[in-house]
């Protein structure tokens, strides 16, 4: 070997020491003289990473703990789902928001009936919708991925998506969908129902035609490596888990409990929404009472089912949260199916949707306030949630169901509640003859409520912090419009990044902080 | 006189100089014994109270503090506007919220046009609408008070009719209006156009038919009170005014500055509206600048005339502030008839109005987020107070006009709008060989402004606190969507009194202290 190349070997030992990670070097040699231009530390893919940081600890260059440092924990999907192949050709047809992660083809279909249908004829699916709602539950089941035209990362889509692990690109506002015409319009192309149509979930990207995928190994150093992270890691991890198939997964992949369960999600299915809905419409107590009479042995089953999956774990069950028009259907023509299925004059329907409209829903009738103008609502949930656990603890096992009242900004709203979920819960336990502690608690995600948690924590055995809605009240900034101008944000350099990405420190991050001071002020094991 | 009449004199006389205060006492007497059972602060009239303060002081029973206390401020509405005849009997149609003060009958009428047509054939007119947009000025103005079955105390119609000191009911949700048939309907009435009805804007009480009405006097003792509350006040007032008429209006009820002019509602006269909405569908730089060309003159006018009439006082101008889709049309209707007047095609202008449209329009695409998009607004408004301010300057008076970014929740935002308009106001200063100082400033009313008014100080001459969008965002409440719970909320004690009415002083007062504590922190004269 020449000497220049040895040394060019020596410089790249040199440097590997010193950088203490795989270098990418660029090096010129002139009369037999090695030039170093550059080094940085090499690109690799989440395998790659892996494997190098464990190879470097068992070369004794690195310890346990920067090993698990130089592994993204973002570039960790692509281990998890499939992944487009990198160096398949692609045509790019526009950029979404990178709602739900994997990459995965399929035929587009423009309803989520169609998505049912075309999948049991045994074709793959993309379901391309302007926007989801809970009727299109089905066809998000059946669909390889979704793609929706508006709407952002917490996008009913986007929440949906997540929760099922389903690859998602939202609010693509580069696409133009027809329902009529079933098809869709970007960059000069046009995607009929029945065409191919590729996704990245990871990117945000959507691919005319087929583009070939790769399936996610989870080697051998993958399974070290989180053992390592879990020697080293402080915080617990939680899921966010609505139903016992998703708490089933999130067990597998080590979740320590359920840190969300958002109640709302479990009447979204088809044989509950149109009781939810019958108790939206009804005009009496009477009325309301009787469809929730309904759907309390369903959410009592649906409580069961997840405590039985956790074995004990901690589950966090939040009541009811969005306000009840989401539950409404959004176009006339779902109003007529609705009303004739209902049994209600069309126009009563409509009046109902019409008196329930807002105009800034976020900051509307939702969360602990439609207990506070329908208590019976929590009560049904209380029941259930108690019911559920007496019937555990009659299995022989235990629980503690930690109970979260979403939305509250004023301790007196949480003082009520407590007092109703604990009359309910005391009821039903003498009713079955057991007894079972539980926690009461809540969310904290109002500007208000941090501001005055040494207040609110008078009457909470446990704080959550929602950080998303933090950051909507906080710099006053909806999720669901700020996609328009939060590009513009970033790029020029008001916010370095989305602040529903990465928490803004200096703003949430101070009422996290003071909501965390000022209840531990009142209750010091809070 | 009996003994026991005597007793009583004497004893009224010494209750009323114990309680400082004029008596309604209850008493009986049983075999000539007399037996005093209660004593309470006599009710009255504001002029009653304004009366009896004067007397008193002049009877040496109180000081001239402690009448100024002795009237309800709430009362003095009594005085500037009429007021129904709380003798005439009433027929209550329906109560909506009071929105803008003053007693008025007028015969009931569904479009502006009507209030127009109506009005110009010399008939005093209620207009009555689901409720009011930027189209409806000109109805507004012909109609001797507004009802609106939509809204809240901060809905586009009960904002401008306080503007205008027009009588207001918004929000009466107990009235079912059918534009179609021009009639509403409310407790089994029917109310055709052209049927009288009357407002009381200061209870929100809607009757059927003609009230008599009794005009504001406003007496000598009245003055005198003024003048004593004049001596003792520490606050400063200015008026809120977005027209150099309004401004008059108030400097006469004695307003010492504007602290408020909202340059939107300059937008919204007939002939500008409509270049507003040019801007706002062009799709190019050149023709958005285009538009704003037009609008500049029209703003500098504004702008000229108020300083005019303010003569050297404080103005405060808030640059443009809600989003664009508020000047849009509404209705299918009206988007057909812009269309046509734009010649622009209808689908392009629906295009536009989807485009725009935002799920929570409250938390969207509005304040300083205007400029950081579209710059050139905020360009030509500061360009029109600058020319306007060189004019004045040229006419030999002197001005220092101060400028309010809006929305501003980073610090970022606020240097950036601050370079912008400093560039446009030197300019403006070069090319017409003028020199004058002016302010650069911005509301508070983001709970991350607040929280970080540290850091926005260095980049503010002012700081004015916005407590509609401070409660708003720290209590996470619509004020156009709180109206349905917020009745509960009060009766039940969760708040003492509607936020929107009295500031919440536990949460939005914590925000407010804050934001000034750590605004002078950085600078200290803020």
């Amino acid at each position: 070997m020449p000497q220049v190349y040895q040394q060019l070997v020596e410089t790249y030992q040199r440097l590997e020491k010193h950088y203490q990670d795989m270098q990418d070097i660029e090096f010129t040699i002139e009369n037999k003289k090695l030039w170093m231009l550059q080094t940085r530390n090499g690109k690799r893919t989440a395998n790659a990473a892996i494997n190098i940081a464990m190879d470097m600890v068992d070369e004794g260059l690195i310890d346990d703990k920067t090993a698990v440092m130089r592994v993204q924990p973002a570039s960790l999907d692509q281990l998890l789902h499939p992944m487009l192949d990198p160096k398949a050709k692609k045509t790019l047809l526009a950029k979404g928001l990178p709602a739900s992660p994997g990459g995965v083809c399929g035929k587009a279909v423009f309803s989520s009936e169609e998505a049912v249908e075309w999948k049991e004829k045994g074709h793959k699916v993309i379901l391309v919708r302007i926007e989801t709602s809970p009727e299109d539950i089905e066809g998000m089941v059946a669909a390889e991925g979704i793609l929706t035209t508006r709407g952002g990362m917490t996008s009913h889509a986007a929440v949906v998506a997540r929760g099922m692990g389903k690859c998602c690109v939202a609010g693509c506002g580069d696409i133009q969908v027809d329902y009529r015409l079933k098809e869709f319009r970007a960059q000069g192309y046009v995607v009929r129902e029945g065409d191919i149509v590729t996704l990245d979930g990871g990117t945000g990207e959507v691919y005319l035609g087929e583009v070939k995928t790769i399936q996610p190994q989870l080697g051998a150093s993958f399974a070290r490596l989180m053992k390592i992270a879990d020697q080293y890691r402080k915080l617990k991890v939680r899921t966010k888990a609505d139903t016992p198939r998703d708490a089933a997964t999130a067990r597998e992949f080590g979740a320590e409990g359920i840190g969300l369960c958002r109640t709302e999600h479990m009447f979204f299915g088809a044989d509950r929404i149109d009781w939810i809905r019958r108790m939206i419409v009804a005009e009496t107590l009477e009325d309301r009472k009787k469809a929730l009479d309904q759907l309390l042995p369903m959410q009592r089953d649906d409580f069961y089912q997840l405590f039985q999956v956790m074995e004990g774990l901690p589950v966090t069950i939040r009541l009811l949260d969005p306000p009840l028009h989401e539950f409404l259907p959004h176009t006339d023509e779902e109003a007529q199916e609705l009303a004739k299925r209902m049994d209600i004059p069309l126009e009563e329907l409509r009046r109902k949707v019409r008196s329930l409209h807002e105009f800034n829903p976020m900051l509307g009738h939702r969360g602990c306030r439609l207990a506070v103008t329908y208590p019976e609502i929590y009560q049904m949930q209380a029941r259930a949630i108690a019911e559920a656990a007496a019937l555990i603890v009659k299995d022989g096992k235990e629980l503690v169901p930690e109970i979260m009242i979403p939305l509250v900004g004023v301790r007196q709203e949480l003082t009520m509640m407590r007092e109703l979920v604990d009359a309910e819960v005391k009821t039903v336990q003498s009713e079955k003859n057991v007894k079972f502690d539980y926690l009461i608690g809540t969310m904290i995600e109002l500007p208000r409520a941090a501001m005055t948690a040494d207040e609110i924590a008078l009457d909470a055995d446990f704080f959550s912090f929602g950080t998303n809605d933090l950051t909507q009240t906080a710099l006053g900034l909806s999720r669901d419009d700020a996609g328009k101008f939060l590009k513009t944000y970033v790029s020029e350099g008001i916010f370095e990044k989305d602040p529903f990405m990465t928490i803004d420190a200096q703003g949430v991050g101070k009422l996290v902080k003071m909501g965390v001071d000022l209840g531990r002020q009142s209750i010091s094991d809070l």
